[in-house]
């Protein structure tokens, strides 16, 4: 690290999200003491750029903390020296995934930013773009950290694993903390008295819970969050419990909130017409959030995040991202779960993809605890859905149109034959401007 | 083997395809001395055993082969010192196929006999019959080989090597028979001029052709066969063709026929829905064949196998029987394509399950080539569907309906979710009769 | 646990050892309050037991806990409702291991209780008692767990978990205490600034080092060990240097003390020659410190554990111990390196066999970091070092002649061929009273 | 293939082996039509060459074939367009060899050529040199095959297979051909109504024999070999069978020769030790006797392989390169025994080394029957066998002195410590003209 402090990076700074980062980094500043904080974003989300960058120099200075902040549109500029690199961007921004959450259902199938063909296609926008900043990092902050939450989080991981080459990266998503804070309602176990142990994928993984005597409270909760499902003093969001019992009892494991989209896709289907019908989907939803967030950036006196935030989804998010930093920049040796290479700890899949599990994040990076296999139960989704991450990975790597549309063919939330193939080249084309390796072939579609 | 010539017992003896197998032992009979067969059938099918077993008297008469045909239902008294045991039942017999066509329909997803929610209800019927006389055999024929056919051969083959613990079982289908002869006639070479190798598992392997000069002549077959399709001098079946080229041609391998159900969902389900709705479904086409085919056996100047037959479909199987059968007695050590168990043929898969290969089989048995590793293309899906066959013998064996609910919930031809349990719950009512293992939860679901 | 309290029943009980596993837990006392602490012994370590009993329940009073230590012969007596049982018995004791010493050195082999012939002969006399040990936890105190400390510890685990069918067992080593100490010694820098990684199986793991920067310091430590060596400001004990500098550096891990076995066998072997010839073996020169330290034990005034105590040897063991219980007691998630059930945390050596590894210990047992694959430098003794272990694990719960032959053939330290056979055959004879399953075969050799 | 006809490189072709491979192709002309034989050689072996060569013209004239033998020491002429290369070179000739053997004995070690230090060594000399002719064969003939009986065969392939990147190689070796006849008189059964499955890499490999009704045979050939020994009626070469029979009783396989040097290690170094006394090293023996073979070559009225040629040792080799070539040329699907890549045929080692096996041979290359995992008993030994190869060839190839000086602490026939790293040294002074690869550290050596 540098003498001067740590030097953070983040790109795609003009989020809407920046602030809670922003807020994480300031509530650890004693103990991460960032000399240096510089937003990078693109020409297109200059303005945005600006105004939350406006708002997070208010918070800094707000706060007494002798952190600079720097905005600018030039990443190579600011990644020279960088300590740790953060990654939230969106290629497309809003418009593309709300193309990812219409099209698919348009078709009559999950339309979702991170599942099915829109995930898919999330991973084809971004994966050059990860890549090209990583060939940057090479050149310019060789040692520095790559942490990544941009979505698709596993498959950008495993790009920036496989096709980049670079090994220090950690991939992030907040549906583990999710998953531990309900848990420990559905048990009335205080979070801190319990044991997780996570093993999978990026929204697709599953956990089991001990508690402080070592006995494995994974059943229970599973039983009491039925329970507890409708009545008044249950979990407020009953979607997350949208699972049939037989089909959970037996698991063994508690599968991910993203599992629906795998386990009841008839009613995932149902509810997102339903809801595209009516509020929009989440994509439109979130674009108004966004839209109003930034009004409360603009405001020249607010210099702490806004409660409105937190309603935009992703909470915990950049808490994550600054835990993970702070327990590397202090060797903290703390348990979180993480995407990293795998490397034999979950033996189903292949050596070196990327994973999601409970990892000791230390000054050396993820160590995760070894898992094992899984039974047949668990292990043939986990397993189809890793060969199509590959798939996907690959394609958007290579602009092999073949490889997308066998990814396409073995998703799950994705129906074969000629509408896949249909879905597949109508995507290209919708989003053809953010999809360069993909040119040749879609100038060939546009000519038919 | 007995030296009084081998002793042959055919279960579900009489079944319309018996006068093929016995066709292919009279043919063979100077290399394979058959004394006794014996065709069994349970009470219910003593009429059309009666029928069809008067056929095969009349034919080994008029082949004149020194070979005794008896006639049982007493399984017990066959079973007693034979040397071989075929397996060519069909539990509920063919109302039960149309039961496993008609009910995955009425939810809009495929209805199949050996594929989808069909399929798995195929082999949790079977499986604890097969059982059953495995335990027979043990007590009765230690040393017998069992030579299996009923559908859905994988998971039937799978479930006596787990849990019958029975080494020398060896499961047939015919379908890598037909591609090929499918194959060669796309390449215009002589069937006998290449060498192909298939793996997989039943109804789901895919397999690369090279020619005598060491050639790989995969992707020529493949574009040959897109070329010639709709040709008139093309292939009859077109069914059989189609693909999406850009989906084969990048796999490097031939996917098998059946394939069509999980490359092409779209197309496979319009098709069945539109079959159910003017010429039946399969079961309900097969059903007219056989009672027809029956009428024909009943004629006692009948003493040949019949001209209409090769219409039933399942041509090749019988002889593939009677060749499995010559190449063990005799050690003539034939490639074929078999079931067997993988032993690390396929490494994609695990050590113990049944796979389908080409092996050589001699006096020993089956001993596949090795095949290594697949690409992700066909990886995620092989996995994902040795999982559904690992979930459904499980459940097949011990009645677990956890087991039952999660193997139709990975099943990419099941939509999951309510629709997967209602199907399930539907189905286990609908074969109740069969399903002695699922009797407890049956009455419960009647009583809800 | 007990609310009582907790109960700990150590097998062994009159160990000169046991003095300082009482300090242990004394120290320990306020945050593990051990009630019952039941020393037991066999009838002929009777005299022993009463000695170090008396020494232990005045450790105990001059220490003011309240612990109530009893001494008895009557191991199912003090296994009933056990929460911890500890294994430090040594069968056949002293003498025994003197045999194991002197034999193969007799052959001009390599004579150590651990490795060679005489760790080998250690295991098959422990083997059958530690699974009758087994058999009793599961009557008498079926929720404890087994903290092993008997060597060879790894065999004796992976014995516990294979052959016993208990999994809630850990092994321990004082080893890799050591060689951290050394570690941060010879990096000058303090050992809690550093992290280890160790991998590999008991007696045979190679680990590596990094720093609180995350930097690997692995190389740097080999580099200052070999510099210090002989100077008079370096380590004391220069045989646990004795490395060939090559092939050390381009291991990339250190390689633990017992590697001087198979790394440097041609300089071990004159050393233990040697010291036979002069000092005595380890096992003699053990039993005068024995019985030196027995008789400070007498003393009724003695009251702490003395000074002499720590020549023994086996420093850190007790300590281990008592912090393994500690941290599964209070679910304190200690990283420590334990031997334990592989599940693929390494993926070179079988899925259930045991390693020594870096795990997180806590209320629900070991929990190992994930390794991977080894290089082939490292794989290859690992391997050959894990297939010998299973080999001797089997002959030593089964009393098969052939397999101990292998297992003989296999060890790098046994030279194979009539002089291994001989080697076997004499060490039967002369261990036979603690071989009951070999009787047989110790019959025919004595009557040859 | 050419049109006009077969072109074969021999490097190497001034060998005395010659004339029982030129018999093999002349045995062979009526289906594998020999166009061009090229004899290629060193310099140095120009003398041998031509001697060899006239002969090798004479025994095609006599046979009456259309075949022209060319005689060169010009490898890219010779290589220009060949369909097949076969190598049977040795890298410092005999002289090298009887170093191999001397240098280890000299130390108390196994001197042999293709195991411990000698073998090794015979891999370091010949791996840059096999990679030469690789490149060589990319540009002058990229699609022949390389048949390689240089030994050790299969550290050579793997090198091929690795470090050249050139998959159409197979190596060959005679041990399973004499095992195969060896079997057949012990079991008083016709060799051609036997199966055998060998499984391993070269020179440490097992197999199993079934019969032509299936049944296994294997332990009965082992009993009959150990009872045979030593009879008169028994088996000539008794050090065949010098292994302890509980030894190998257990194993389930039989153990090739070589096994020996592995399984009595103690016997074998003492008959080497007494032969170089008595008679000389086997190498020594080979000198005289190729002496006088050339001598008998020279001879203008020899037309015919000499009698002579069978002590020579080898048998079987040049008949088993002839016959791999004629399985490839016609597409013969024979069963051999070869080194080909394993890609997962055996479980326990790694995918894409080199394994020897029972494999159909085509016109596609070598096809393993899939073997999967060994027990314990073969296991550790073939693991820590394969670990070695890898850090041979890896020295080999990159001149690495710490590969090197691993791979000699991890051969089980070389003792570890000073003394290996000694002999190491030796032997790389003895060498330093063959090793390029090593000039530095040589030099450093030879200045001590």
């Amino acid at each position: 690290m540098s003498k001067k402090g740590i030097k953070i990076v983040t790109i795609g700074g003009g989020s809407s999200y920046t602030p809670e980062l922003v807020e994480g980094f300031i509530k650890r500043f004693a103990e991460l003491p960032i000399s240096e904080l510089w937003l990078v974003d693109i020409e297109a989300g200059k303005e945005k750029l600006e105004i939350v960058g406006a708002m997070a120099k208010r918070m800094v200075a707000a706060a007494g903390v002798d952190c600079k902040v720097y905005l600018t549109i030039d990443r190579e500029e600011a990644l020279k020296d960088a300590d740790f690199v953060t990654t939230q961007f969106r290629v497309g921004r809003l418009p593309a995934r709300i193309l990812d959450e219409k099209i698919p259902l348009s078709h009559g199938m999950i339309g979702q930013e991170t599942n099915g063909a829109g995930g898919m296609f999330k991973a084809l926008r971004t994966v050059p773009v990860i890549l090209a900043i990583v060939e940057d990092m090479k050149r310019l902050c060789p040692d520095a950290w790559l942490i990544n939450f941009t979505n698709p989080a596993g498959m950008i991981t495993q790009a920036v694993l496989t096709y980049g080459n670079w090994k220090k990266v950690i991939g992030l998503c907040n549906v583990p903390i999710g998953a531990m804070k309900m848990d420990a309602k559905a048990l009335g176990t205080p979070e801190d008295q319990l044991r997780f142990q996570f093993a999978g994928i990026n929204h697709l993984h599953w956990h089991t819970i001990k508690d402080n005597k070592g006995k494995d409270r994974t059943q229970e909760a599973i039983n009491n969050m039925f329970a507890m499902a409708g009545t008044e003093s249950g979990i407020a969001n009953l979607k997350e419990l949208r699972f049939l019992p037989e089909q959970v009892k037996d698991l063994g494991m508690i599968p991910c909130g993203y599992h629906r989209y795998y386990y009841m896709t008839e009613q995932m289907l149902a509810l997102e017409i339903e809801e595209a019908k009516t509020v929009g989907t989440r994509g439109e939803v979130v674009q108004k959030l966004e839209d109003s967030l930034f009004e409360l950036y603009k405001d020249p006196n607010l210099s702490h995040k806004p409660e409105e935030l937190s309603k935009r989804g992703g909470t915990h998010y950049s808490d994550a991202a600054c835990e993970v930093i702070n327990s590397i920049y202090n060797n903290k040796g703390t348990t979180m779960v993480v995407s990293t290479e795998n490397k034999g700890c979950i033996d189903d899949v292949p050596y070196n993809s990327a994973v999601e599990v409970s990892a000791i994040i230390d000054a050396a990076g993820a160590h995760p605890i070894n898992f094992g296999s899984f039974p047949a139960s668990e292990r043939g989704l986990l397993q189809v859905m890793k060969a199509m991450e590959e798939l996907t990975i690959e394609a958007g790597a290579t602009g092999n149109y073949g490889k997308a549309l066998q990814a396409f063919t073995m998703n799950p939330l994705v129906v074969s034959g000629d509408i896949a193939q249909t879905l597949l080249d109508e995507m290209l084309i919708a989003h053809a401007a953010y999809l360069p390796q993909f040119a040749d072939k879609i100038a060939m579609l546009k000519n038919k």
